[in-house]
């Protein structure tokens, strides 16, 4: 990427870019069901689940429902999703358990290594639409060296809102240029774009499992393509 | 302290508290006087400008002006200031590079050691009044190891209002009771004690200078007492 010199801040989507949703909530799920003696397609649920996100988010970015954080969202699409997959006899401290795993969902392998090489020469910092704690939590757990915590909830905005990438570059008190968004989600990297923010994409070929198609960064003008975080970081000079 | 087993997090009070504001303002303003062949009391003016601190957030508190980030106060405080100290002739770039003196200070020579070893067992973060990009910079330098930057930016209230701790433990997802104010000034903690938080006042002696006064821990009856953030630390079980 010419003119590196500039950039300041890499600013990285969490789940599916930095740690790996599918595995984290299917292993919980098969665990919450084996304490119930359910039978479950574990990776279906997870699958489910994250099916429920964006229409979730859709409602607070509309403007239909007043701010509301994720870990809100998701608990209403576990209650709503556990009748049909046989576990609705959960109660209210295993449900709020579930939750809870997509604060422990696992790093893809090279991701604390390449943060870390990242941050010896760039603001390192989180630009997803996980909360404060979830983001926190996952962070003290995996070990992965945020500068700062900075998303919807810091911005009041879901991604791909502009306010949700344009307030974080304002806290930073970086102009959009000066940051980068580094995300597997091509849809991000374009609003992010669009606001003025550069764009690093990261292929994570297995986020929706093996065999299953993810975005691979043909579909646009990425300043930087990279195969995983520590190609990113040489590809940024870190 | 009793209960410690509940705390989940310590947020810390930065400026005095975390880093010796009055040494690293002098040193810039000297350089900058210097550099102008003014003579110049230096710690006179580091004591004036932080003269200017809590006027100029009461404008924001009060409601009488919208909110407005700490950088932005500090400039028009040495706007005002530097006619007085023999320094008008400073022009725009010299008065942004010492705003930004601010995100430059040096930590007490406990603070990042005893951050690291709090960071053990608890998260550790900002709960000041300074703007993120502020303090992210200021760690970044210093090597303070936050989890977490919250403050009166992402609060959008400047302590000692109810509603720059209160959000802040929101963010994390924490009780007031789960969560530890550290910091060096009674009236902040009385603040966060009467919203809920615990409290840790942390001696910081030569905040003022050598030889005047500072807050000696002795008006409140806080949960713990340290000398520093190493005993802040032992007294936690971290």
């Amino acid at each position: 990427m010419q003119a590196a010199s500039t950039l300041k801040a890499v600013v990285f989507d969490v789940f599916g870019t930095c740690v790996d949703w599918r595995s984290g909530i299917a292993r919980e799920v098969a665990l919450a069901a084996a304490s119930q003696r359910v039978a479950i397609d574990a990776e279906g649920f997870a699958d489910a689940w994250r099916g429920r996100y964006q229409p979730s988010m859709e409602e607070v970015r509309s403007g239909r429902r007043a701010w509301t954080i994720l870990d809100t969202l998701h608990r209403e699409s576990l209650d709503a999703l556990l009748p049909k997959f046989g576990l609705g006899m959960l109660d209210g401290p295993a449900r709020d358990d579930l939750v809870r795993a997509w604060h422990r969902l696992d790093p893809w392998p090279d991701a604390v290594a390449g943060l870390e090489r990242l941050g010896r020469r760039y603001v390192v910092g989180t630009m997803s639409n996980g909360n404060v704690a979830l983001l926190v939590n996952m962070a003290k757990r995996a070990g992965l060296p945020w500068d700062v915590v900075l998303g919807a909830e810091t911005s009041r905005a879901y991604k791909p809102l502009p306010a949700a990438y344009l307030n974080g570059c304002a806290m930073l008190g970086l102009e959009p240029a000066e940051v980068m968004l580094a995300a597997a989600h091509e849809d991000d990297l374009r609003a992010a774009a669009a606001v003025g923010l550069r764009t690093g994409f990261v292929a994570r070929p297995l986020e929706y499992g093996a065999g299953r198609r993810a975005d691979d960064g043909s579909r646009g003008a990425w300043d930087v393509k990279a195969a995983d975080f520590l190609d990113l970081a040489a590809k940024l000079g870190a």
